[in-house]
């Protein structure tokens, strides 16, 4: 099964507003076997919506539509949908209802006259229930081709998807199986590793795609395949899986497929019961926010702090004014102080530390921009690591916060 | 002037990266007076490549094109595009020189035979050195379309924009003027204000634009025109924002291009001279990265603590146990004792911070999932204000520290 996803809004043609949905959308449907053809963003535009629905139905079999379903004048979906589909609007009491309920329990505002329209719908769809919003989600099918269209605000659209949209595709047709391996690597460029699995790459069979993915000092190495049995599906990877590892044991994290690397951290944390806490300066927060997105940091997470001026680390963190006057804010020897201290106050088994110029100006320091320290204590010792990671705020800090979670790993993994 | 913005890539159509560079294009495009009529995303699949090429050729003038560049087998755009355009690679030598001179002086590893290949462009365009890669854009012009090809590594992508495309646009073309401006709206919903400002939309002349974009207690008010004489386009802008104004003063913040909102309350800060300190809870390091994550944030932001566990906010924090046991962790007074505390800590003039429960389970406390208590300490005393955001915890948190950032700008603004 082919998919296209539609994003109807002007928000996105005029850079206002990432679109996140088509990445959700995408990797959903993947992991139930559709494969996405294309992905489209257009504007609220009649006769653009309906040139797009008509250059779908020829391509795929399924076509998501996400946006322009708001109350306001500026949402013309609906309308469009019914144009294109020759239907009109029609009450349903269903979403009425539903709308009401939200109203009373929820908003707990009065319902308004353009609340109302919510529940005006083409008489051709089926009508999704919007468990989190006013506007509902429609399943239209027409000549081989279904069209669904739902809200654009992402946690109403994650939920029809989940409630709605997914079962009924599964529950309708027998669809592939549709598996990804995604290797994370570390400090190789992409077309270094490609020499080296080069041989790899030459005995790769057709059905099963590699694709480097570069990204803040890190290669992807993803594997793809599909096929209707599942097992034969698994096997298949499995074994150009095992054949791959050996050439980049060296530069491998983890798999893609255990979440988010700090989740990876998280429970290394967790089964070997220690716990973390974080002094940050460079970074600003990036690396603590990084943990505690995730539900449950609290169950290793003592704390941080985010030291970004100078007196602050004397003052909270106690880093030694000698120390800072001798060798610099952004060295070694504070970084180290800021990860053994952190350790000390929030009475965690490591402390983290970082101290950098991430740029564009120089600050409290004459320390070159894009120099970092990054410290790592424990109850054995305390250890710096100096990293010069060019001149591009945003990269720098990212990188930063990349290494560190290495560097946890490693720690987390000696012995 | 039209454009299509093409992003190249199985990355995207698995859902695996967020295209997070169609945004930024079509914000700089649309900027210069560019208006972005469809951005597709497709596989780096040639068929699919050639069809998408051909739609955008027979709808727009520019077609931007990223992605596929990478020197590895599966980057396919370039063999595409010769394809396309019946062309061939040939070496070309400045960009050659300027892949040697890359691996010397920066990534200081030899070049290999993939980096070299880099330097093959389609004899029939001009290249664009690519400042920040060894992968160069190319510009083609063909039948009054101008193709430009780019890498898709977001920060190689902008230099060439800045650097090369956007200025070759504004040389070669004389551009129409594209005015947005947006209200950021707090604290009533989309239809609410729809109903407020019925009689302000029905007066707008067709030239301009209205949208309404909701997100996390939030809804921003879009105004959009263009023309070809800049006064008359800021003048018909100005006139309609002067009417819009009155009807949404008591739900206003501050208009988008003064930046994020947290760059608003930065400038505030630096303009009054203040200093701000943050404690945080249940926003976990969310509040002080939003601050951090612009320059210059050491000019007032004194720094932060993240104190997620109980015990820490004793230990560091220095919260009284006893106000704990009786009122939970998750209160005002807790609340107030972290503001109060950060703002000693730090010697800042302004503490704030957050303690609730961001879900999905409770942690520390029997409060309720979204319940969330703000502290905001000034030497004039200390409140808590008490919100209930929901049941999902990345918009709990979302909108714990937009909150926040609501309370920062209503203090430094008052008196």
């Amino acid at each position: 099964m082919k998919a296209e996803i539609i994003t109807i809004g002007d928000e996105i043609l005029i850079g206002q507003i990432i679109d996140t949905n088509s990445a959700y959308i995408s990797s959903a449907l993947n992991k139930i076997g559709v494969s996405i053809y294309q992905i489209t963003s257009i504007q609220d535009d009649e006769h653009h919506i309906l040139e797009a629905f008509t250059a779908a139905q020829s391509k795929v079999d399924l076509v998501i539509i996400t946006g322009g379903l708001g109350p306001t004048k500026d949402d013309i979906t609906k309308h469009t949908i019914c144009t294109y589909f020759n239907d009109e609007l029609v009450l349903n009491q269903g979403v009425l209802d539903h709308v009401a309920h939200l109203f009373k329990e929820y908003i707990k505002k009065p319902m308004l006259d353009a609340n109302k329209t919510q529940a005006m719908v083409p008489s051709k769809a089926s009508v999704l229930i919007n468990e989190f919003g006013t506007a509902p989600g429609m399943w239209i099918e027409n000549d081989n081709t279904i069209f669904v269209s739902m809200p654009g605000v992402p946690y109403e659209m994650k939920g029809l998807m989940e409630n709605e949209v997914l079962p009924r595709l599964q529950k309708q047709f027998k669809l592939p199986y549709i598996l990804h391996k995604t290797f994370l690597t570390y400090g190789m460029g992409e077309s270094a590793i490609a020499e080296r699995i080069e041989l790899f790459e030459n005995e790769l069979p057709v059905a099963i795609k590699l694709a480097y993915l570069p990204s803040l000092g890190r290669v992807r190495l993803r594997l793809s395949t599909s096929g209707t049995q599942k097992e034969q599906v698994e096997a298949a990877m499995e074994e150009q899986a095992a054949k791959l590892l050996p050439f980049i044991e060296d530069i491998f994290i983890g798999y893609e497929s255990d979440g988010a690397f700090e989740q990876v951290i998280a429970r290394l944390f967790i089964d070997k019961g220690k716990t973390l806490a974080i002094a940050e300066s460079c970074t600003g927060g990036q690396m603590v926010e990084r943990f505690t997105a995730h539900s449950g940091a609290s169950q290793y997470l003592k704390g941080s702090l985010v030291t970004y001026a100078t007196q602050s680390k004397v003052d909270i963190l106690g880093v030694d004014p000698e120390v800072i006057k001798e060798h610099s804010v952004v060295s070694a020897q504070v970084a180290e102080q800021m990860a053994v201290n952190a350790r000390k106050l929030y009475k965690a088994d490591i402390g983290i530390s970082t101290t950098g110029n991430a740029g564009p100006l120089k600050g409290d320091s004459d320390a070159e921009v894009g120099t970092v320290y990054i410290g790592i204590a424990t109850e054995n010792g305390v250890t710096a690591h100096h990293f010069m990671m060019g001149n591009h705020r945003e990269r720098v800090i990212g990188k930063a916060v990349n290494k560190a979670l290495e560097l946890l790993k490693e720690e987390l993994l000696s012995k």
